[in-house]
């Protein structure tokens, strides 16, 4: 099944807007396993299985791994969320961003070596820089457009003056990702909840790409303003949380504090839909 | 040593401006490792101990590697060229562009993890997804500015109209890395090879920062241009070529081969200088 039918399956079948971003931080690992980078898998497969049905999609960040030589860990939870929730869309965090070559072998990383549904990119190199992935026909591609980190204004915030209507940057990059860019309708966007009235204007220059949300949680955006700014009958959001749910608790039971924070934010998430 | 003065005491010492550029693609290996991804360190050390007295850096591209799962093979070269080359710094090419806790995860990835002098970075999330890279003191960062892939027109040659004097994006972003971005003189700037005319553009905004400039050899650009275009008395250039010296033979003595390819490179860049 493709990308954008899984999301909504599972966003259908769960009733859920909520993805659960996997940022592990041995440093935050509950008791017995604090510290230990070895337990990356065991922690995060155990939140995998007590929010697997509460949620649209998984989002592992390969920065948490990667930093810890943990590539082989990340095989496995990959896989292990392949089979204990095959329903539910698997979206690598990398923001890769790399032309050619060299983005071949990135795509061929996230969608051969890890089986991820759907990847997140940079698209500061333009096009050319999306291409490949897009040749993974079904796979979907997540383009960073407008986040809400303060330097997110250093760039995608400039007006264009050589743009017709003098769009902003991200302005400019949504209108491209919804129009010429979009080939197999395999492209979504990255806004942050930061800014609803941007999560708005997104949604009106690529009304049907699936968005998604980072920044609520741990990060204290308002999730429930972003669902309504972004949310419409046929285009997806998914708004991801990871800290708030991840560390939810800090003893033994880690996982049922995660699905008990999980239950809290799917619910607040639906209530924002009516 | 901190990466700018490894850079400069390696051009000076070696004569050269070129860096090679470790793009291992198994399917191009020599016979007797064609097609053997476990052979990736073997081919690409062995290209290393044979040009290491010819070289200013050299350039890993984490994405051949990662395609791989060979990130322990990478580990293994990085030590490699810590020991038989102790005075060539190394760039690991990695584009990375993401910010706070995660930007500090592929920081230590690139610095920590694989003793990285230098890394790649895209600067689309802002300054502070590059901040977390600098405060490894005495680490190198190049910030991609203009690419030579024809996507790169699409966002960094954009003009600017909110910016003083309508620059386009990638002068607007030449600008910053000179000045309030870079906060102990870590930064360069990424300008691709294919537009001497926009190097030198760079050059007039950035004219201290070291330049590296992918896009020569296999990818065609006019090298000797570039040189002309790029360096000052004391603002260095890395010319980077990866596949023209890589796979430069395809038998036993491919080795050989990159050799007598990175000389003859190293003698074209040294001619430009004149």
């Amino acid at each position: 099944m493709n990308f954008t039918d899984m999301l909504r399956a599972a966003t259908a079948q769960h009733g859920s807007l909520l993805c659960v971003g996997l940022d592990p931080e041995p440093a935050r690992f509950p008791a017995g396993m604090q510290g230990d980078a070895r337990k990356i898998y065991d922690f995060c497969a155990a939140v995998v299985d007590a929010t697997a049905d509460l949620v649209c999609a998984f989002k592992p960040q390969i920065a948490y791994f990667a930093a810890h030589g943990a590539e082989e860990q990340l095989e496995r939870l990959m896989q292990h969320m392949r089979s204990n929730a095959p329903q539910v869309p698997v979206i690598l965090d990398a923001k890769r961003g790399d032309i050619g070559a060299t983005a071949e072998q990135y795509a061929k990383e996230a969608f051969e070596r890890y089986g991820a549904d759907a990847v997140t990119l940079s698209p500061f190199m333009g096009f050319d820089s999306i291409a490949p992935y897009l040749a993974y026909r079904g796979k979907g591609a997540f383009l960073l457009c407008r986040t809400s980190n303060p330097g997110g204004d250093d760039l995608q915030n400039q007006r264009l003056a050589s743009v017709a209507g003098q769009p902003l940057l991200y302005e400019h990059l949504a209108s491209l990702a919804q129009g010429p860019w979009n080939r197999n309708g395999q492209l979504g966007l990255v806004v942050g909840a930061t800014y609803p009235q941007e999560i708005e204007r997104v949604r009106s220059l690529a009304p049907t790409l699936p968005l998604l949300i980072p920044g609520v949680g741990a990060q204290g955006g308002d999730a429930a303003a972003a669902v309504r700014a972004g949310l419409r009958s046929d285009a997806p959001i998914i708004v991801n949380s990871s800290r708030a749910i991840l560390y939810a608790g800090d003893g033994a039971d880690f996982a049922g504090a995660a699905r008990a924070q999980a239950l809290r934010m799917r619910a607040l998430l639906q209530a924002a839909r009516r």
